[in-house]
């Protein structure tokens, strides 16, 4: 029953979150926990945000997942900690989306950034990544 | 009376905008155009924002304005246009502004990104810049 | 003491919350809470938000619920929980409420609506309120 | 070349604007104008959110116009005229838009509502719609 | 039949802009622009916003411009022009006024107060304000 | 190897918190946690916020924490609990920040206001500050 746009997007999740067959959506929340009240949600996730958007050319995962980011931090969303998880699985370094982040003070001020490195460092304790500091 | 990270803000400005001696700035708006109100506002723009953030590693230049072009288009900012040219400038290519835009769309919703897409059009038109379709 | 306006005020959130004359204002949150430090807010709140705006002609209460919560899910404020209460209580169904949070996807993205719907999810369960699934 | 969702979100944009089939979509602007630099944005439109999220049940059309209506005023979008001339065309009355609008000020504030009105007033003018005085 | 509420608003608002008998409400826009489409509306602005909130003690006036100049500057409003001559009117200095703008770039980033300044700019050069530099 | 500039918005951090020399930056965050992921940070907000921002002549330091949290609550940043104590520190009265705060309401409207007042309540709780109510 599952649509080709699901399974496409169901393809890229698996390889943007590097996740195996047994757990084809890895630690990408699509909206599963929602079944009971909009079981529809997870399709509209799979189809359009992953089998569509993620799906077009013109940026590469790295890109897509910086914007990704970007918009998440801009906005002060929760969200930003998986973003980051996604990050590191398509390679994005931890300087590199530390450096997004801070990138954006002059953009959206102090406290968005603050508010968003506190997630950036809990994500990074979990997983153990270290961030090599540069010669500023 | 320039102090050295004002001079190393300028340097950053002139390798954002591809721009010449005779005019250090280019076409990025550092706030100029506000001396008789706020004369010191530009020192701010060119030290802290470029000197400080622009100059910072982590990033490089084709990333650093993907990230601003994103927050702006999240937040619905007219700089967007300004911040295109300097994309352009940087290397990066129309498909991928296109790209970051569009993909935006699962982030922030489509009126911002149709609204972002038309100052886009009106920039890469007065560029003469085209965008190749892809084979999606 | 209390103005004709905070009587009307008082009337309208005993319609809305079908609260009782022990306890007039229900589960709505009038700013009682804040009696030491703004004595005068719930008053604001009382008179203005329901004596004048929820007490005014053009919109039917369901109608009116529905435009308070969708302004909440796209802002990202807390006070969502509350006011889905006031639909339920008011007689919107809990398919038109997961429905309008739904319809906000592309308007706002799915981050919001992803966070709004788990609110509701949990409001739901706490009132053993049940969603019917439909035949998309 | 048109999938099917596309030409159900087709069906759903013809309902919406009572528009004919020389000229489908109506005043609805499902991106057609930016085929240049991004040629696939109005199969998101018409597929995701017409095809998908209004062909969903759970709201009916007029419900569904007064969501985006007050997501745009919550946003200050200028896509509200647009979809104002969508709401009377599913029968929202004119008193209903101007009384979402107004619901709106003790959630977002008098300058958001305000701008919204400003729209309104021009969408009113050009149709020739007339707001009938209510008795307060 | 203007009700004492009513009337306090009045007085507020030629307090603080200096306005006539003749021309009480002044420069400030009461929403009396909307009598076509929604005429209780300047009531709500002259009894919530001036009677009640404007005319609250806690602040002095000087206080509640900057207050609202700061919020407007924030969130992007066009009403900043308005409330800029306001500000002027109630005795706050063009350099307290330009001050409390630059003052939020680390809370809000450049580009919100860059949008700001330029209206503030506009508003300084019709009245012919001038600015005195200061010895930073 | 600290710059001037660092010196001069320590010196200023010391003027707002009140605090001692064994601990300059006193109950102010500056970025001191987050020296593991980006250790260039506290000084970009030592510099730029305090040494150049904070340090501007144009606002006394009690208009600038005004304009501090009034962004702060117009944008829904948990930091607003810490610039109520900077608030204190500097001389704003319990009545003033509570006047600030509830000024807002005709400008974010309700929920944005709640939420301030209650981070204000508690600070005011820890703090052991009382208002004194006012004879509005």
């Amino acid at each position: 029953m599952a649509t080709e746009k699901y399974q496409k997007g169901i393809v890229k999740i698996k390889e943007l979150t590097s996740s195996t067959d047994e757990n084809p959506t890895g630690f990408m929340d699509i909206g599963e926990g929602f079944k009971d009240i909009a079981p529809d949600l997870s399709q509209y996730v799979v189809e359009f945000a992953f089998g569509d958007i993620y799906s077009r050319p013109g940026l590469d995962n790295k890109q897509k997942v910086l914007t990704t980011i970007t918009s998440l931090v801009t906005q002060g969303k929760p969200q930003i900690g998986m973003h980051i998880k996604t990050g590191l699985s398509v390679g994005l370094t931890p300087e590199e989306i530390v450096g997004c982040i801070i990138h954006l003070i002059p953009y959206v001020g102090f406290p968005s950034v603050l508010n968003a490195l506190k997630v950036t460092q809990e994500v990074f304790n979990e997983l153990g990544v270290k961030v090599t500091p540069s010669e500023g």
